[in-house]
């Protein structure tokens, strides 16, 4: 699978400089690219490890003397990290499905496959269930009853999607992520403790241990278009209505969302974040690793919250958000500053008391 | 699937008004009910929203005004929070997993199944398992060598349990649930800068890197009755004897159980939480989302714990607990105010140094 | 299974004294012992237990008295927790998988399989796959396309392994492990909120909501030899080059690493820690459970963090981290100590403030 530097730059929207027709067969670091690489460079810190590797064509940042650097071709694009989406895409060599569907797949015929669809070795897809056109379900892959996904669906290995489950178009979903399971979701006969202490924040009252109820799901997971969901990643279904989430929104490696969630356009959801049941969030959200983000509150519109972050109450729309419990990044930034400062605060104290109360210290 | 309001007041020990015979399919929310579907508007602010569907039945909180309200017919339930329970497992669709052993099942000759007992397609079930009467193990799970399942036990797809596992009665797995890996566990020839930082709580002293031997799992995992367990969750198995979970316990998706952890009865673990091995966990304890249990420490009966709180130090029964590390949720909050009010307390020490010193202040 | 005491021992490397003629068949806690069982009482508070158990044999601490403790043989091991790692491993009865290629397997014609691999049921290996001598693949494993596996691998059940990931030798994957998804990288075709808060640590400044293009993953994952990942962790592919996992590095169930991560030897990642994309680690690093490492930080060699700790910028060689955001764990469990005593700080200075400016008090 090579392309001339040429073709790369055009698939980029790019310029291409020198000998344009050298054939590259992959991307490389600097340090680690062979003569038929295209090493990337994107920034004169990049650009420094070229000589310890053997490029002869790079991707470069705008501006950059590419003959200087000794180089026989280049492509220079405006904005290099975004043109790595569109590299990145012309050079994946993919997984190697095969086409067609593999005779040791299960496939109901009752179900509805589009033009085209592919279903890897010991897939099951079951009753119902409508798979759109062009889509590849991989290996191991479960397709639950009347599950429906729309057009170029491009499942990994080992992916679940329970009854009931609608998905929009260009869904992806990496190894293992699994969608529709029942909500996490049971009840006392009697108000238990946990009611008690949500409503006096910590006064358990005077409630007695009971036998847990389960609340069954009837609801299931809507997905709109562009969506991708990461390596065991889990979604759960709504109690009533379907827990949603919107277009173009990603979500990575073992995020979990709870029962009822709904989930606006083009998230990022990053590694570990859990979202707990009926927990509302806006469009454009940023949520980095590791987030969590409490039941029945709401995240606005074009929210940020850094790494580890606890949202405990309702965040208003377009807040950059840091710790536990969440506040605003720059307030957080000043309370770790001012924890570091106390122990010598607490010293200025008990001199100030010396001088004013004529205390002697205490041992 | 239809129920008439009178067969599904039956069902929930609840009183029905009106025209009683009328045919329900599903449960809706107020602003989404159609013609043919009971409302859920369990509370005034809820009801609001009846206006905007179509609904002309509803499950109503006590001393609702049915008539009031528009409708035809009406349930009241005297604690509408419980009666879901009854609710939502009449009108659960199910997954529509098929009757019997599925012919792409692979059942050992060995293994004993119970009456009624139906596997997925693509299941798995080992050498010496025995699956308790009326069971259902979903598409592509997998039940090892030895393992044992209660009766009524209703596995989803893509379940694993390992060798020697013994679980009770009505066990329900999600997708892609886990028991039996082998615990984390290993060992240096000498003591190990672990050992030497857990003893003086952070010196590493004079520790040389080694290589960590492996210490296998002899033990395997014991589960109680009425227990569940969600999407991704792991459970490991003991080192000598069983990791164990009592009756009626619940655990969320993406929960991990380490090795020789034992937790009692009725306990409700949420999403994300992790508690490490050789933990031990009281009775009608409840972890909310991330929460995480520190090896080798208990957790007393009846605790509560809120989001995200890391408990690392036995926690006595009854304790409603909150934050990082862990300290009783009311001196939590206290905490957290006296934190946001820290930079004011600077203000004020610097002043007070200034009128008792004399000192101008700092830059 | 069984063994005699002398042949324990000799396994172990450790002494044996009395009837060590006497037949073994599994280890047990004192307490639960019974008369063909090996005790481990390796510590005088352990052996406390042994009358409450019918144990004849023990495995014992340096300079104990064993005939005192009422017992027929004994073994005794200079560092018995060391001792447990040959201990277990002679022990430990396993999955009972079967040898051979399963005949419901599907192995592409054009994979390797070295000597005496077996491969479970329902498991595929895919074209161009390489498995080195004496593996065991799992039942419903996925072994992809030209992937590479070393000598003597142990995979259980349901575990993935994406294309062109590389292995070393002795790998062991507990259930559901998963390696080789795509890492979690998009781009906005301007620069996005997310880039300026990170520049500004707050500020979103005037960032338009746009959508995300993809960067796929170009690299794999290659990881060395005596590695093991626990149940359900997930391994992302590098962009360029590979994720990388260095010799005799132990990941516990649900450990998440993200892109280009390079993790160094002899390293313990605890359960469900997260390593956001792009971070290096070093060799003999301990990270306990729920630890977070930020994206494109290094830790140091040596380096372990408590439970929960959330590393959020380079970490040299050699410390001792606790806490969110990670500091040094004597600063950090100082701080702690300090915040307990804060209300009683401001009392002190409000008092303060009475007596410098003869104020009355607030309200």
């Amino acid at each position: 699978m090579s392309h001339t530097v040429k073709e790369i730059a055009v698939a980029l929207g790019a310029e291409a400089f020198g000998a344009t027709d050298i054939l590259v067969t992959r991307a490389a670091e600097p340090a680690q690219a062979q003569a038929d690489h295209l090493a990337l460079a994107t920034s004169p810190k990049y650009a420094e490890s070229l000589p310890q590797g053997a490029a002869r064509v790079a991707m470069l940042w705008e501006g950059a003397d590419w003959q200087a650097l000794g180089l026989e071709a280049a492509i220079i694009a405006p904005r290099p990290r975004f043109a790595m989406a569109s590299l990145t895409r012309l050079l994946d060599a993919g997984q190697g499905y095969t086409d067609g569907i593999h005779p040791t797949a299960f496939v109901d015929p009752d179900a509805q496959l589009g033009e085209g669809v592919s279903v890897g070795p010991l897939a099951v897809i079951s009753k119902g269930a409508i798979i759109g056109a062009g889509s590849v379900i991989g290996p191991q892959c479960f397709i639950g009853w009347h599950a429906r996904l729309g057009e170029g669906a491009y499942l990994r290995e080992a992916v679940s999607i329970g009854a009931r489950v609608t998905i929009g178009a260009r869904f992806i979903a990496q190894p293992g992520a699994r969608i529709g399971g029942d909500g996490f979701s049971f009840v006392t006969p009697e108000p238990s403790s946990v009611e008690s202490v949500r409503k006096t924040l910590g006064d358990q009252g005077e409630t007695q241990a009971q036998d847990w109820a389960r609340i069954h799901s009837l609801g299931a997971v809507t997905i709109g278009d562009d969506v991708e969901i990461g390596m065991g990643a889990t979604i759960d279904c709504g109690t009533i209505r379907d827990t949603v989430i919107g277009d173009g929104t990603k979500l990575d490696n073992q995020v979990h969302m709870g029962h009822n969630v709904v989930i606006g356009r083009n998230c990022l959801i990053c590694g570990q974040v859990g979202i707990a049941g009926s927990a509302t969030i806006g469009d454009n959200v940023v949520l980095a690793g590791q987030c969590g983000v409490n039941d029945n509150i709401f995240v606005g519109d074009g929210v940020i919250a850094g790494g580890g972050t606890k949202l405990m109450s309702n965040v208003p729309a377009g807040r950059t958000m840091l710790g536990y419990p969440a506040t605003q990044m720059d307030k957080q930034v000043e309370g770790y500053k001012a924890l570091r400062r106390l122990p010598r605060l607490m010293r200025d104290v008990a001199e100030l008391k010396r001088m004013v109360f004529k205390t002697t210290p205490d041992a």
